[in-house]
C-alpha cells in the first residue's frame, strides 16, 4: 500500500424513522442514540481513526448539517466538510466526494460510510477494511462490505457472492431487492448472500471510471468543475450544478451495472439502526429482554421494551410490554414495537395538524 | 351574619400518592395538577375570594413550604401565612390556627379547608358555604361537609345523618370508617351517609371549646401561647411547644367526640384527588376515556389513560390501555392504572437504591 486511504463519510441522511429523537433540524448521526456517551458520527470517525489520520477523512452532508458536523467533530479542517445544496442521493454525493478527493491523490483508495451505522466488532472490522483496502489497491475492484445474515431479514437488499472463490474478497455475482420472508430464508440458508451493508472501498480513479460508463449524466456534470474544487470557486460551481444531478442511489448507478464488484462477508457486529426495533435488536438486554439506552430505568412486570429518555431521567416502567418509549425536550412517544412502521404516518399526521416544529 | 367569616387552609400534606409529580420539596397542592393553569392551592383561595376578603384567609402549612405558598399567592401578608415546625396531623394544626384566629375575632366563624381538593361546582359550593356559615353562627354547631356518594367508594369514611331531618344542615348520627364494598354499596343505597370531605365549618369560641373539652392535650399546650400568638414571641412558642402535641386527626379528636357535629349533604363536584385514579375519575375524557391534563396528546388505540407532562411536551401515545403516564422534568413514570397503590411502594425501594432526590 502507497498512502493512507481517505474515508468519505455521508451524513446527509435525515433520519426519519427515529422520531421522535431523531428530528429534520438534527438527525440520528448527531444523537447519541445508542446511549454510548458518543454520537454516531463521533463513533464513525473514531473508527476510522484506528487506520487513518484525521486528515484523511472527509465528510458529505446536507448544508444545514455542516454547522453540526462541525461541532461533532471539531478536530475537522473546513475543507474536509463538504456540503450538499441538495439532497440527491449517494451516487451524486459519491461522484462530488470523489472528484474532490482525486484532485488530491487520484490512485488513493477511498472508504465510503455511513455516518449513522453501529459496529460493535471494531477489530473485525478493521481486520475487513485492511483486506479491502489491499484489494482495491492492487486490482480495479469495487467494494462493497457484505453482512453475513444471523437472520432472515426482509428489510436489507442482499448481495450474492460466489460460493467457489476461496478468497476473501469474493466477487459478487447479482444484488437482489429486499426479499419475502421465504426467499429471505432460503438466503440464510445457502451461505452466500450477505446484507449490502452500504460500505464502499475503491480507489478513486476507479470509482470515478464507472461513474463516467455507467452514470455519464452524474459523471458529466460534475466533472465540469474539476478545476474549481478545492479552491474558493468550488461552492458557486456546486450551488449551481449539483442539484441538477439525477438523483439515485450509488447502488443502483454503479454497483449494479459493473463488472468489477467485490464483496467481503464479514461478522463485524452491524446495524445501520434503520429502525427503532433494529436499535432493539442490537442492544444488550436484560434478563426482562428491556433495553435501557440511558438510565437509570427500573422496570416492573415490563418486558421486550425499548427506553431512550435524552435527559437521563429517573424513568419507571410497570406492565408494558413490546412498547418503544421516547423521551426527549418536547416530545414523548410510547408506541408498540410491532407497529413501528406506523410512526411515518403519525410524522404526516402530526404536520397535517400543525405540529412541524416537532418533525 | 355579622363579620366576614375566616378561612384557614390546610396545606402542609406531602401529597406522597401524586408522585412523580408531587415530590417531598413540592407536594400537589402547589401543582397545576388538574391542567387548569392553576396551582390546587391558588383555585382554593379564589373560590374563598367569592365570599370572603383576602385579609380573612390564613394558610397553615409546613415550614418547609413558607416559601411555597407565599409564591403561590403572593397577595397574602406575612402574617396569614403560619408554619408549622412538625407535622402533628389536623387536630394540632386546627387548635394553633384557631386560637390564633381567636385573637382576632372569638365570635368569628371559620372555614377550615384543605387546599389540595378540587370542586367543580363552585356556585353550589358557595350556597352551601353561606347555608353552613349561617348555621355556625346561630347555634354551636361542628359541621363538616357531607359529599352525596356517586359510587360505592370503600376509600373514604362516611358520615351517617338524621335522614328524617328536613333541615338542610343535619345532624350526624355517627361517623363510619372506610367499608368494605357491600357495605359501601348498603350506603349508597340508603341515602343518609355522605363522604366525609374535611371541609369544616364551626365559630372559633365553639371549636376551641371543644379542644378543651374532648382533647385538652393538645389544648393545653396551645392555650399557653395565647398570650404571644401574634406577636413576635409566637415564633420560639411554636417551635418548642407544638411538637409536643398529640398527633391525632381532628376526626378522631373532635368530631367523633363531640355531640354538636352537623354535616350538609351537598353535590358540588368535589374530590380529595386522593389518588391519580381519582383525578382521572375527576377529569373531562375524550371518546376514548383518555384524560390529557396537558396538551398536545395525541392517543391512537388507546383507551382509559391518564396523561399528564409538566412541560406540556407534544406526547404521541399508541396502543395503551389503563395506564397512567406522567412526564417531569427529571422523571417519568408510566404505570398501570390498576396497580396505583403500588407506587407507595415503589418509592420505598426507589429510596433503599438511593434515589431519594427523586422523591
Amino acid at each position: 500500500m502507497t498512502n493512507s486511504p481517505y474515508v468519505l463519510i455521508m451524513a446527509g441522511g435525515v433520519g426519519s424513522r427515529f422520531w421522535p429523537a431523531s428530528r429534520e433540524h438534527l438527525p440520528k448521526q448527531f444523537l447519541d442514540i445508542t446511549g454510548s456517551g458518543r454520537s454516531l458520527i463521533r463513533q464513525t470517525v473514531d473508527r476510522f481513526l484506528g487506520f487513518v489520520p484525521i486528515d484523511h477523512i472527509f465528510i458529505i452532508t446536507h448544508k444545514n448539517y455542516g454547522d453540526l458536523v462541525h461541532e461533532a467533530i471539531p478536530e475537522l479542517l473546513k475543507h474536509q466538510i463538504i456540503e450538499e445544496p441538495s439532497r440527491n442521493n449517494t451516487a451524486a454525493s459519491i461522484a462530488l466526494g470523489s472528484m474532490k478527493l482525486s484532485k488530491l491523490d487520484p490512485e488513493a483508495v477511498c472508504i465510503v460510510a455511513p455516518a449513522d451505522h453501529v459496529i460493535t466488532n471494531e477489530q473485525e472490522f478493521k481486520s475487513v477494511m485492511y483486506k479491502a483496502v489491499i484489494h482495491a489497491h492492487q486490482q480495479a475492484s469495487i467494494i462493497t462490505l457484505g453482512i453475513e445474515p444471523t437472520r432472515a431479514d426482509t428489510g436489507y437488499g442482499y448481495i450474492e457472492f460466489d460460493k467457489s472463490d476461496e478468497s476473501p474478497v469474493r466477487a459478487v455475482k447479482a444484488f437482489r431487492e429486499k426479499p419475502d420472508r421465504a426467499t429471505a430464508e432460503h438466503y440464510l440458508n445457502v451461505g452466500s448472500f450477505a446484507w449490502n451493508a452500504g460500505i464502499f472501498i475503491w480507489k478513486l480513479s476507479v470509482i470515478l471510471d464507472s461513474f463516467s460508463k455507467h452514470a455519464p449524466g452524474i459523471y458529466n456534470i460534475l466533472v465540469q468543475g474539476i478545476d474549481v474544487y478545492n479552491t474558493d470557486a468550488e461552492t458557486s460551481f456546486i450551488a449551481a450544478e449539483y442539484p441538477k444531478t439525477e438523483r439515485i442511489s450509488v447502488d443502483y448507478a454503479i454497483l449494479e451495472r459493473a463488472d468489477n464488484v467485490y464483496t467481503i462477508p464479514c461478522d463485524i457486529g452491524w446495524s445501520d439502526l434503520g429502525t427503532w426495533t433494529s436499535l432493539y435488536d442490537q442492544s444488550p438486554k436484560d434478563e426482562a429482554h428491556n433495553v435501557a439506552l440511558t438510565s437509570p430505568v427500573f422496570f416492573d412486570h415490563a418486558h421486550h421494551n425499548l427506553v431512550l429518555s435524552t435527559n437521563s431521567k429517573l424513568v419507571v416502567i410497570k406492565g408494558l410490554e413490546d412498547f418503544i418509549v421516547i423521551d426527549t425536550d418536547d416530545c414523548l412517544m410510547i408506541y408498540p414495537k410491532s407497529e413501528e412502521q406506523g410512526i411515518k404516518r403519525l410524522k404526516e399526521s402530526l404536520k397535517a395538524k400543525g405540529f412541524e416544529s416537532f418533525l
